[in-house]
């Protein structure tokens, strides 16, 4: 299976979706426009919007109604990703090879950048469960899913407790915490959201659920190993940061070594769950070996 | 009637609404459950919440369903006051009377904070579709309603044009512009929301629709005359800031005397909508009295 290929031709997919939806929601004022359009098409690998997919697909063939949960999900996460580099937070001047928004539109504009993608985000969940009303149980299942991942219990309880950490001595709890919150708790929900706007049954799900548990903590370690090994240029971002800013980090805790141990057997461990599925699964598979592999 | 206890009854019962969810919805981590408590319970006149729920109370006798969206308004409202204040925004050190959220705890979690009571502003709403599941098409319309006033074509596409505006010659189309967007569409979308999801019918949702555009058009004006002829400490924020600021209002385009007879034009006008309504709306009637003839 050619997975690199079938990445890029999905992402192209996703990437033309997310171009429509975002000119039929943003028309004015048109550095709004700009700024999100910017922070959207950055590079972005589309994982969670890819993630979703992948997982409807096991369950439904009619991809229509996932598309627009696709988007929300990498709305949200591009919302994340302007509010953490703002001089506040993760003070970043890059991301993925580019000046990050607030470098290019100033911070007013970049914090409400990050405002109307969110809020958007919405917007597109809310308007696509009014379309599909013959599946509104599904759709509102999704969106709960998606809220509680991006809100206190997910994503901003994840980068406070990050933010809060640094220059700090931390324990494997705290760490634990920062992983499954900041970077796990969306990477989940967009495949259990992908699974119940699919239509999957609860056995199905818990096995998603563990699935994408494992994945989600093996991306994070692997990111935090790539940003002690990797440079600057190959990554896209600044490198060394986490050490800089003492951030507490999988590899700062527990060394190079178990990080890069943990990571493998959490990769064996979340691709053991999808045996479950049998040949259905083999895209998932083959994402998840591909996203793992990453030089560390 | 005694408009100003009924207020005050009314906002008593948000409060205790609003604290009940508060801890339902955010456990950990502590510091964003205090910033966003801070924030919410620092004196607002719950104005949203109450004109949705008076909305609400003229088309439907049981209200439960209704504080939901009550509260989901109050907290969009409150997450869009602490981003407006932020250093690189409106700049605000105090907000009804106390210092602004990050003044008190800081940037990173007043940005944080302003997230994450956007992003439970629509858990709740999730939340409450999933529950009364027999109303739907009800909620996803007041859901509609809410999102499209938070958006890039409500509070947030005001906010940049407001920002834009600072410093430079401003025109009459982009004053109504940042007026009706920027306050006005969420106390239009309370207004409505309410109606919906009370289950008004069409001709009375467009009466009450001109009635909410009168009442925000009116409502700010007089917050710009205001800042320009009260004291700060009476206003609880700082006064002559637009002056400072340059900034596009009413009087600054017109002169304070125009400023005040279209105040009183548009109250008059908004209170003939509700005729319509005979006495059914009264307590709005009143209340839109009264939040016209603050002293200006």
């Amino acid at each position: 299976m050619d997975i690199e290929n079938l990445l890029k031709e999905e992402a192209k997919r996703v990437n033309s979706f997310l171009k429509d939806i975002l000119k039929q929601y943003i028309t004015y004022p048109h550095i709004l426009y700009n700024s999100m359009e910017y922070s959207l098409f950055a590079g972005g690998k589309r994982l969670r919007p890819i993630l979703l997919l992948w997982t409807f697909d096991m369950f439904d063939d009619n991809r229509q109604p996932a598309y627009y949960y696709a988007a929300a999900l990498e709305f949200i996460h591009t919302y994340s990703l302007i509010h953490d580099d703002l001089p506040s937070m993760d003070n970043d001047d890059f991301r993925r090879g580019k000046p990050t928004n607030h470098k290019v539109f100033g911070e007013a504009i970049a914090i409400l950048t990050g405002d109307a993608l969110l809020n958007t985000a919405y917007e597109i969940m809310v308007n696509a469960s009014l379309k599909y009303s013959d599946s509104l149980k599904k759709h509102l299942a999704a969106q709960h899913e998606i809220a509680r991942a991006s809100g206190a219990s997910g994503i901003i309880g994840g980068q406070i407790v990050d933010i809060l950490s640094e220059n700090k001595e931390g324990d494997s709890d705290t760490l634990k915490y920062i992983h499954t919150h900041k970077t796990g708790a969306l990477i989940k929900a967009s495949v259990r959201a992908g699974a119940i706007l699919g239509g999957c049954d609860e056995k199905s799900l818990s096995v998603l659920d563990k699935y994408a548990e494992y994945l989600g903590l093996a991306f994070q370690i692997i990111d935090d190993i790539l940003d002690v090994v990797s440079d600057t240029e190959k990554l896209g971002k600044t490198v060394g940061k986490d050490a800089k800013t003492k951030k507490l980090t999988y590899p700062s805790l527990f060394g190079l070594q178990a990080a890069r141990d943990k990571a493998v057997q959490l990769t064996e461990k979340s691709i053991d769950q999808l045996k479950y599925f049998g040949d259905t699964a083999n895209v998932l598979v083959a994402l998840t070996e591909y996203l793992c592999k990453r030089e560390f």
